[in-house]
């Protein structure tokens, strides 16, 4: 180890990242060939980002956004993806996250691994505006494909809406117009066709 | 189209794009089981920029270069990817290229549509020093992963050095630094080991 240069260690976290591209998520890409992986899932959450940033409650630092958007995921290489509408694995993600991260971020020179950590923290933390709106995103984007390719995903799981309603908690936290948007667009028409199990109401 | 909100029209689009993570490209995930596809590429190198802009040659707008990365494929959804060292697809790439961006920036509203394209276009012009830095990650990142996994794309397509080199000729206008450590450590092992044909030198 003594002996690589900085950009040995920035290239060896960017090979190790490439993992990223193999971690399969719950949700169906359009067309429901297959489902998406979280590289794919972190990129069009990113360009959203760029076109949907003045959708936000609160002005956003567009960059910080993106960034977070983009590296949020990564500690899923070591701690997997936690499928949210499973309660057990749930309750073991936040131990499992942080182990992940110490793990990751060691790999890059200190000032890079603190500055990504830190990222990945505020994004966690769900408190800054742009944290919020990453979130907001983040809980959109699944949502949205899920709509689109018919609620298979939601069907699959034999998802309640009760379920939907406190994962999406706080998406209007980050932007009330984009949760207006996708509750009216893609939750209540796949509640509507029996996609979603109507164990609540829909407000 | 009439009825359709501002919102309606960018949702459209977000859900266009989704066809990104189907344009399959030639270089292979570390590992080697498959290829990457569009929008994984575009994530790894918009993650290295975050990693990497300092070492560009002119000080770079990070927001703009991860812009220009997040969205600089998006054509191929209709273009389709064209293999760099396929010379008969190159003849007609840059023809092909625009109509897609005709067809697929129309689905926004004109402020994003434009704004989106000019990312594009300033991106294809390589004039500015984020243009010139997105060029040498786009080099770049393949490059690395065809090294990674020794060279296999390579040897698949019976690439040649001067090739190589030739689809280089601007990856230094970004990144002098970046250029020599990706022609030391990703580039030279494989052509000594004979991955890649030694048609010239490597200076």
């Amino acid at each position: 180890m003594t002996d690589k240069t900085r950009l040995d260690r920035i290239f060896d976290f960017i090979l190790e990242i490439d993992k990223e591209k193999k971690i399969v998520r719950q949700t169906y890409l359009t067309g429901a060939a297959r489902k998406e992986d979280d590289a794919e899932h972190a990129w069009h959450m990113a360009v959203m980002a760029l076109l949907l940033s003045d959708e936000a409650n609160s002005k956003v630092d567009l960059l910080k956004v993106v960034s977070m958007l983009l590296v949020h995921d990564l500690i899923e290489i070591y701690a997997g993806d936690t499928y949210c509408y499973d309660a057990e694995a749930v309750k073991s993600q936040a131990g499992r996250e942080r182990a992940a991260a110490d793990r990751l971020y060691a790999l890059l020179p200190d000032d890079l691994g603190t500055k990504l950590r830190a990222l990945w923290e505020e994004f966690e933390a769900n408190a800054t505006p742009e944290a919020c709106f990453a979130k907001t995103l983040d809980n959109l984007q699944p949502c949205m494909l899920n709509a689109a390719t018919d609620g298979k995903a939601w069907a699959e799981h034999r998802v309640k809406l009760s379920q939907i309603l406190h994962r999406n908690a706080n998406t209007a936290k980050g932007s009330q117009k984009l949760w207006e948007y996708q509750k009216e667009r893609f939750i209540r028409p796949a509640l509507e066709k029996g996609r979603i199990i109507a164990d609540t109401e829909l407000k």
